[in-house]
């Protein structure tokens, strides 16, 4: 089942897609599960499929307003240096546990929207990564129980404004300018995707591929992810897990590649779909 | 005025202190304002202000048990190595801009809860600092109407598991075990602090003096945060910019001093009052 959060008459709504349909389920649903994150915190993933053998999508894919997969996440765990190519572009060092940042949801944009260029930089990089859909919550999980707790997939747009990432020690500011993630385009549920199956990554900028790569090169598993954030905070329905990016960001190469209005920018992942954001001058 | 946040019967609540005495603002102007974030992010402080007048408080402070200042704040910025002494004792160097990391609202305790220690490890610190409230928010706010966006102040306990935090480049998993943060007890408005007014700042354990500085030592003041953060992301009423630790941290002392359970932590602010919490082991 692939869900998706959207606008609907301004008012924020999620439903299935199929193909280019969709079944709004916010009249359905809503009054048990406000929103995309409620469903997942409620597990009412057998009742939405009920409604969608029983209910005809009067909605058209094409022709939505998204959100972010998760509009109002709790929590947002981004994983750095997650991929040997790329830990060797940056010129850093394997770490024994995983690196941690944080993004914030307003740094965050739907599939379709454009992703901003500030004033301020025009060193915004793309990072193709897998984003982890928290199910069920929890503390101390344990990696062999770790699958159970993710309620799917989507493909995430870790942008990031290179000088403000590292003109500190902390990487806080380059990885939350405002309406640079992408989020999108939709939650694959993790009953299609088995534990610990290979997903191809890639990033295509403008139709170039720039970064290529499958899920079982990680440093740090899924399931290592999930127990070691899981040791310092409780995990909640609806958090999200960036699980890292590969070699070929744009800032580590020769010559630099940087986007610029007008680009368009896709992360492909097999398993999931494609991503896809324009970029534009925040004017 | 000083404002709270409180459980009343199991519901979150807030109100008015003075002295002992809380007027609970929730049956009052609930409706408008469900929390102190909404009454905040409403502007309805005058309407408070009148309440206390024409209403009698009906709750004592030492009874309560306490919130977060803001329970539910959208965004916790902190900012790191924002005093000389304290950038000197960690042998790092002083930066242009401000060092910006992450808190996660579950990170933190309410004024009169214990910080937990976890069992992964017993290097748990404290830091002094003064959190300030965001009032009206804004994007790329100018340092001199910084003043102007800020609701009020509170005292923090940064807490931190040290090890934890310099485990890889970024700190995010030091600073956010589940309740170690302290933050409270309880919000000063902006009207009773002058803009750059100079605030005494210390840290108390089991009554020993072990931080003690003034504001006037930022290195980065407060408007100069307000700016730099709202370049990046825009600031929403109720967010939290915890703005630093001056030196005298535990774990550069020699010896070393790390918080254990039994021990009482003050962190205390003379134009705001004293944040005190237990220390005990996470079960």
């Amino acid at each position: 089942m692939k869900l998706i959060s959207f606008l609907s008459e301004g008012a924020p709504s999620y439903g299935i897609v199929n193909g280019d349909d969709v079944l709004d389920l916010t009249p359905l649903l809503g009054a048990q599960a406000p929103d995309l994150k409620t469903l997942i915190a409620q597990n009412l993933f057998a009742a939405a499929a009920d409604m969608a053998k029983t209910h005809k999508p009067t909605l058209k894919f094409s022709q939505l307003q998204l959100l972010p997969v998760i509009p109002n996440p709790g929590q947002i765990f981004c994983i750095g240096l997650n991929y040997g190519d790329h830990v060797r572009e940056t010129g850093r060092e394997i770490t024994e546990v995983p690196t941690i940042f944080l993004r914030l949801t307003d740094s965050q944009v739907a599939h379709g929207q454009d992703i901003l260029r500030p004033p301020e930089s025009q060193r915004l990089d793309y990072e193709a990564e897998i984003a982890v859909i928290i199910g069920k919550g929890g503390r101390r999980i344990k990696e062999e129980d770790a699958w159970n707790h993710i309620a799917g997939y989507s493909c995430y747009n870790d942008g990031s404004i290179r000088d403000w990432q590292v003109a500190t020690s902390q990487w806080t500011p380059g990885k939350n300018f405002y309406k640079t993630g992408g989020f999108g385009p939709w939650m694959v549920t993790s009953d299609e995707i088995a534990p610990g199956q290979v997903m191809r990554l890639q990033t295509l900028l403008n139709g170039q591929v720039l970064q290529d790569t499958t899920t079982d090169k990680m440093l740090h598993s899924i399931p290592q992810q999930i127990a070691y954030i899981s040791t310092f905070i409780p995990l909640s329905p609806g958090d999200v897990i960036v699980t890292g990016t590969p070699g070929g960001v744009g800032n580590k190469r020769t010559p630099q590649i940087f986007m610029k209005p007008g680009d368009v920018c896709e992360i492909v992942v097999d398993a999931i779909g494609t991503l896809r954001n324009g970029i534009r001058d925040d004017a």
